[in-house]
């Protein structure tokens, strides 16, 4: 499948990306980044013009990368500001460079028309990260050898938890709870409400209640920006400050056609003091990012084996997945016109 | 080279196969091995009909195999017997199932056109592995990456075994002599007699006799099977009781078009109680299989790189081989009308 | 790219091979390496004519390789001499044997048209290699997995060591010094000369000199013979035996169109009898080999990742490498015709 490129990706965490030079395939491209002396990140081409050695090879002087072959030097605007040996410089010494916002913790990157890029479109998590409600986080980059469609189909679909992890954050009641989905331009969202429910192994853990009210809503937004809100609290429960909060925010961004970035940031509202809750959270929920890697690599694995013809059969649970496949084809086919 | 799929393959020896899931590809298809309840083999595929996830990932519960992603639940015909969360199970959820027969210690398993399947036709090694000649058994599966058919070629090449085997079960008379070849629609079978040879390094360990009277004699029935029947005498015996015999049941299953499944089981009717015996004859033979792979792969590295363009010339020792090469591809032929 | 066949190619370094089997692949063929009871080298088809298995896989007895799996033998001209069991040995059975001449401590082969080799046309490195100026060396021989066109316009555009091994050999002013550069039908030289300039890390650590009077003279030859001529002196010296020599041969070989091998034998004229001054520059030597290894690497794996179709642009530094590439693809197409 072919990816919309005029959407904001994830390109790396802010933890991420330092007084370094850090490389990574997204989108096809090698994209090199690196941080400015001013602290602002800066997303270039990881390729020289001259010989195509990858600048990750060579030197961050100042704000500009020096190739380690033959010396050319690049600005973070994919300017070529050096050739030794010569003064001239002609125009096609440059690479591309790529429009970039740091906000909430995360690089974005525009990997489409520069000219379209808009910082104020980049998806704002500032309510889930920023706020007073934010606390004890942990975050990751998985590299997972399968397409990110795979994730986004994954996070949309939750009924899989009931199975495939039904050690830490799954019981039996997710799978065959009809899903209530909001279909729009903009975004694809699926959510469950249990007024009584059996806690998940997780949640039992955490707050000792065998059962529990509990809601999930999990929304994406194309290029591959997904947030998942859950809610628990004791079964009758009405009053507000009763409710857990935990959010995750969890993008994904294609690496090439077949493999994607796994990025995940989590966030809670109780307990903020324990570092014990925090531990058991960033294991559980580690232990679900593994299981969906297994799962996802194993499904790219047979759709290697088997080519594009063989079929698939959709599920009624399928129909969010769906419509953001669906979403994600309208965007990437009115590109190419 | 394609195989004829109307043939019984061996997919598994009966002691790799219990209550739990085994994966392994077959005739390039993921085929799925559990033993049910009753103690009855089933082969199903390898792959759920809703994501394609490998149902090896999953959970056998009963006679049922359980999807590891989204909980569908599949029997040993290959029937969804179950989807999470909605009542109507659509056809399309099914999925392949292929006949198994269970015999002589081997499973066997018909990739072909389900109704042609008739397991009186499965070949009959019960002489060999049942009878009260039956002894001292070590059974392996080894994965070679070369295709069946170098397999099929060596093992009714023997003269290999002066070159490749001197060391354990070759002499230098077996490439001398010109073999008897007995061509048939059915099988191809190559015979070797001695009144009085060198007696190979293996023989003198196990009888102490430096020249024998000896036969071999190895057959071939198409997909893979084959068996190959050793005896071993004193110079000018006469009396039946003093003929030593040595069996090998050697089937062979394409995994895909390049690789392989060598499956061996080993039978003996002499020095029955003598553990000493039964561990000379496992690692000489495990020591030729061994040498045979190193060859095969390296046969096949050569054609890899060379493509299927260049040019073998065929000695007077290759009348065995070139026929079980054109048997398999008259079946594969007449399948295909 | 296509490299021209009818040219004299480093196989090999003396001292690599012995009275055993080398297999080593070359432009794409696999080459079996020996030396026969008189001491010379042969270089035959590494590929059985049977089944098409590796010689290299079988042994060597006397003069003649007998293959491992069926037992053909075959001397160094690539006649076959024996099929076990038969009598007949069919012309189509012989393989291919390479002109070989063994000089200066490496063992070329001419893997073009046989009636083309010319014994005498084998580049004479004697002057390097055996005058009385010859003394401790070196000799390495190096996988790289990047065209050996890469390797040849490394060697070409030194002015890659200021950035690729200014730990080592370089310093800034090979970049910005413009070089003599001379094109021939028959070779491409490059030349630069300082009176005074900074001496590179490994020329301080071996001469306790700072700044010095230098020259390198690099030269290539197609296929892929490569000479590496350097003199140090003190600043201003007129005196002849004050000027210290270092002398490289490092030819390089494609093994298939996107990898090559690469041969180097240093040679020096000072401080004969001082091991750690050879342990120094063999030391400083590998290390910048290592850094081409790396980046010559890199580049082949972004030219994967592209394409053909991705454009590099040339500098003014490129004039000897683009000569070269141009020489070598002339050679290649007059072949053709």
């Amino acid at each position: 499948m072919t990816y919309p490129r005029n959407c904001w990706y994830v390109a790396a965490m802010s933890h991420e990306i330092a007084r370094a030079l850090t490389a990574r395939t997204l989108l096809n491209e090698p994209v090199l980044l690196f941080r400015r002396e001013d602290g602002s990140v800066a997303a270039i081409e990881d390729r020289c013009s001259h010989r195509r050695v990858s600048l990750s090879l060579g030197t961050l002087i100042g704000d500009r990368v020096q190739c380690g072959y033959h010396g050319l030097q690049f600005d973070g605007n994919g300017s070529c500001v050096r050739i030794p040996g010569q003064d001239r410089i002609p125009p096609q010494a440059c690479i591309r460079a790529y429009p970039v916002v740091e906000q909430d913790g995360f690089v974005w990157f525009w990997p489409g028309q520069r000219e379209l890029a808009d910082a104020s479109t980049v998806p704002d998590f500032s309510d889930t990260c920023s706020s007073n409600r934010f606390v004890g986080r942990r975050a990751n980059t998985l590299p997972v050898a399968a397409p990110c469609l795979f994730n986004i189909e994954n996070v949309l679909d939750l009924s899989h938890v009931s199975y495939a992890h039904e050690k830490t954050v799954g019981t039996r009641e997710v799978a065959e709870t009809r899903p209530e989905t909001e279909i729009t331009d903009a975004y694809v969202e699926v959510r469950r409400t249990w007024d009584r429910a059996a806690a998940p192994p997780m949640y039992q853990r955490l707050f000792d209640w065998k059962e529990v009210k509990r809601t999930q809503a999990i929304r994406f937004w194309p290029g591959g920006n997904v947030r998942l809100q859950i809610t628990v609290e004791p079964v009758g429960n009405t009053e507000p400050n009763q409710v857990r909060h935990l959010h995750v925010v969890g993008p994904c961004t294609p690496e090439t056609d077949t493999t994607h970035f796994k990025f995940s940031a989590m966030y809670r509202d109780f307990a903020l003091d324990d570092g014990s809750v925090t531990d058991t959270i960033a294991e559980q929920f580690h232990k679900t990012i593994l299981e969906d890697k297994v799962l996802m690599e194993d499904q790219q694995r047979n759709w290697n084996r088997d080519g594009e013809g063989v079929t698939m059969i959709d599920l009624a649970v399928d129909r969010a997945p769906l419509a953001a496949r669906r979403l994600l084809l309208r965007l990437a086919q009115s590109e190419r016109q």
